[in-house]
């Protein structure tokens, strides 16, 4: 097995032999840029050393990796158009560098070259992958639609949150995983803990995402500290203060979370407090403990050696202790 | 064999028996309005017609026809934000009646939609409708990119713009065919002489499309006629007059093709006498005929009855006798 940094490096050299040169540019000059932006490379990582741990090398599992990869930016590629977001990795996102139009085509066929390149699998691993992918594809697609939905909803069910966040982002971590069990001709059994682990995992992080938000420190969280209550965001921890509340709170919680001021200072720390007071904060990472819990939990049926296992619990440990 | 209107009218009842109650309501909802607004339904007729002709059942062949309508729909919800078009067939276009990012999700999730039909077939039929279909939708991709490309050209060929229609439109006709034949197990060689077949009308089809909205008759053709000169489409009449006129004819027609009158009564008149000076006008009904006649030779190939291969002939014929 390899490390994590190597697989990354990996995955990057076969990404950028498999750049594409086609015709016409308009098309395919957006999708090179959207993959070349970098970022984690978490999921395709994670389809290679699943495909690993069942004694398969990882070549075998690279265009599994790409597809999951290339599904992950279409994704972004079309969400930035619905927020209306200026940048992606801190550089213009292709509706900006574009325009919308392009947008949309070239993420329409990034989705269309992901299912392609299965093709390059025989038999019963082709369908395999192509059922686990558009299963997953439509969930994230149901999940996007959920987080757009909420926006302008005041009813939203902490059940209906762990819902949206599972589809929009967990299903597609454990996909990449299971993948790699499906290209390895893993058991059944194997392929579906792999998947519960990636999943339950995905849903701890996206919590904590949550969670650093308002609590991370702003030296090291990757984003705007308190974007989250900028934006109105109802997460996870809005949505627990909001249910542990009196009505007093409740009120004031839910005015806040209706008004744009400039200054945001205010509001961040009025907030902050009453995510700490009604036990909100506390009872996020609870709930971030008890899903990677459940991740580490289903890696106990696969049939893998110890050092194998503990290579996913360490993997899944280091993203779980991002600085808070 | 049943008729044409009788294959559409079990496509229909599929269609409706098929409607989705998902949730979200806000992703599902778009999806059956524009699968709902009706349409010639001529793709998945194709695909029932083509299975029967290889005496395979028309229930066999229903979800690969319900998969090319879905992605034909998909690509118009996609079209016709890129062409801020308000109107489809006499209705709101789903980015009106809804807003633009309901219209990018729902048509994402339609085309994963499209892929999950195949799923019902077994072994290599769902590798192989798999295949044509990601082959060409991505062709259909890179065809809408050329004639948004056109758009801002002054150098495109008539080789270029025959190589963008047939890519926008007509292989997802030969697709449609060929569907059938790879549900009814057909020889590669009738499933390639269906596709060709269907590519070649589709190529007639959309030449006269160029033709008729120009020479058709206001009473009977559907759009206004006219309206390709009005917004200084590059048909393919436009090509070949300009590539057949004088300097000075040729001046004239690239002048009136980049301006708008609010009065179009005389730039029509003017560059439809162009177009029969020029000789464009009966160069395209040339081009027409010889499609036909291409496609007609295709079915040659076909190794089915005398009878069925009129059946096809006369589908064609009806399709190509629109009234001028």
């Amino acid at each position: 097995m390899l490390s994590v940094p190597e697989y990354s490096a990996r995955f990057i050299d076969y990404l950028s032999q498999r750049s594409l040169n086609n015709e016409p540019k308009n098309l395919y000059e957006p999708i090179n840029y959207i993959l070349d932006l970098g970022g984690k490379r978490l999921r395709p990582v994670l389809t290679l050393l699943a495909a690993e741990l069942f004694d398969t090398p990882l070549e075998k599992a690279l265009d599994a990796a790409l597809a999951i990869e290339i599904f992950h930016n279409f994704s972004l590629v079309h969400d930035d158009i619905m927020d209306d977001a200026p940048l992606r990795r801190g550089e213009e996102t292709v509706h900006e560098k574009w325009d919308i139009n392009t947008a949309i085509l070239s993420g329409d066929a990034m989705l269309i070259l992901a299912y392609q390149l299965f093709e390059n699998y025989e038999g019963d691993t082709f369908r395999e992958l192509a059922q686990l992918f558009s299963k997953t594809a439509i969930e994230v697609c149901e999940g996007q639609q959920y987080d757009v939905d909420f926006e302008t909803r005041d009813d939203v069910t902490i059940a209906e949150y762990l819902k949206m966040i599972e589809y929009k982002t967990a299903v597609l971590v454990g996909a990449a995983l299971k993948m790699g069990g499906i290209v390895a001709n893993a058991s059944k059994e194997c392929q579906a803990a792999l998947y519960d682990f990636g999943r339950d995992l995905g849903l701890a992080f996206q919590l904590q995402d949550d969670y650093l938000d308002a609590f991370g420190d702003p030296e090291t969280f990757g984003k705007q500290v308190g974007g989250d209550i900028i934006e109105n965001k109802k997460t996870f921890l809005y949505l627990i203060a909001l249910q542990n509340a009196n009505d007093d709170d409740a009120r004031q919680l839910e005015h806040l979370f209706s008004i744009s001021p400039t200054h945001t200072e205010d509001k961040i720390a009025t907030v902050k407090q009453q995510f700490i007071e009604s036990g909100a904060a506390a009872a996020t990472q609870e709930k971030i403990a008890f899903y990677t819990e459940k991740a580490f939990v289903a890696l106990d049926t696969l049939k893998i050696s110890e050092d194998k296992k503990k290579l996913l619990k360490d993997f899944g440990k280091s993203l779980m202790e991002r600085t808070v």
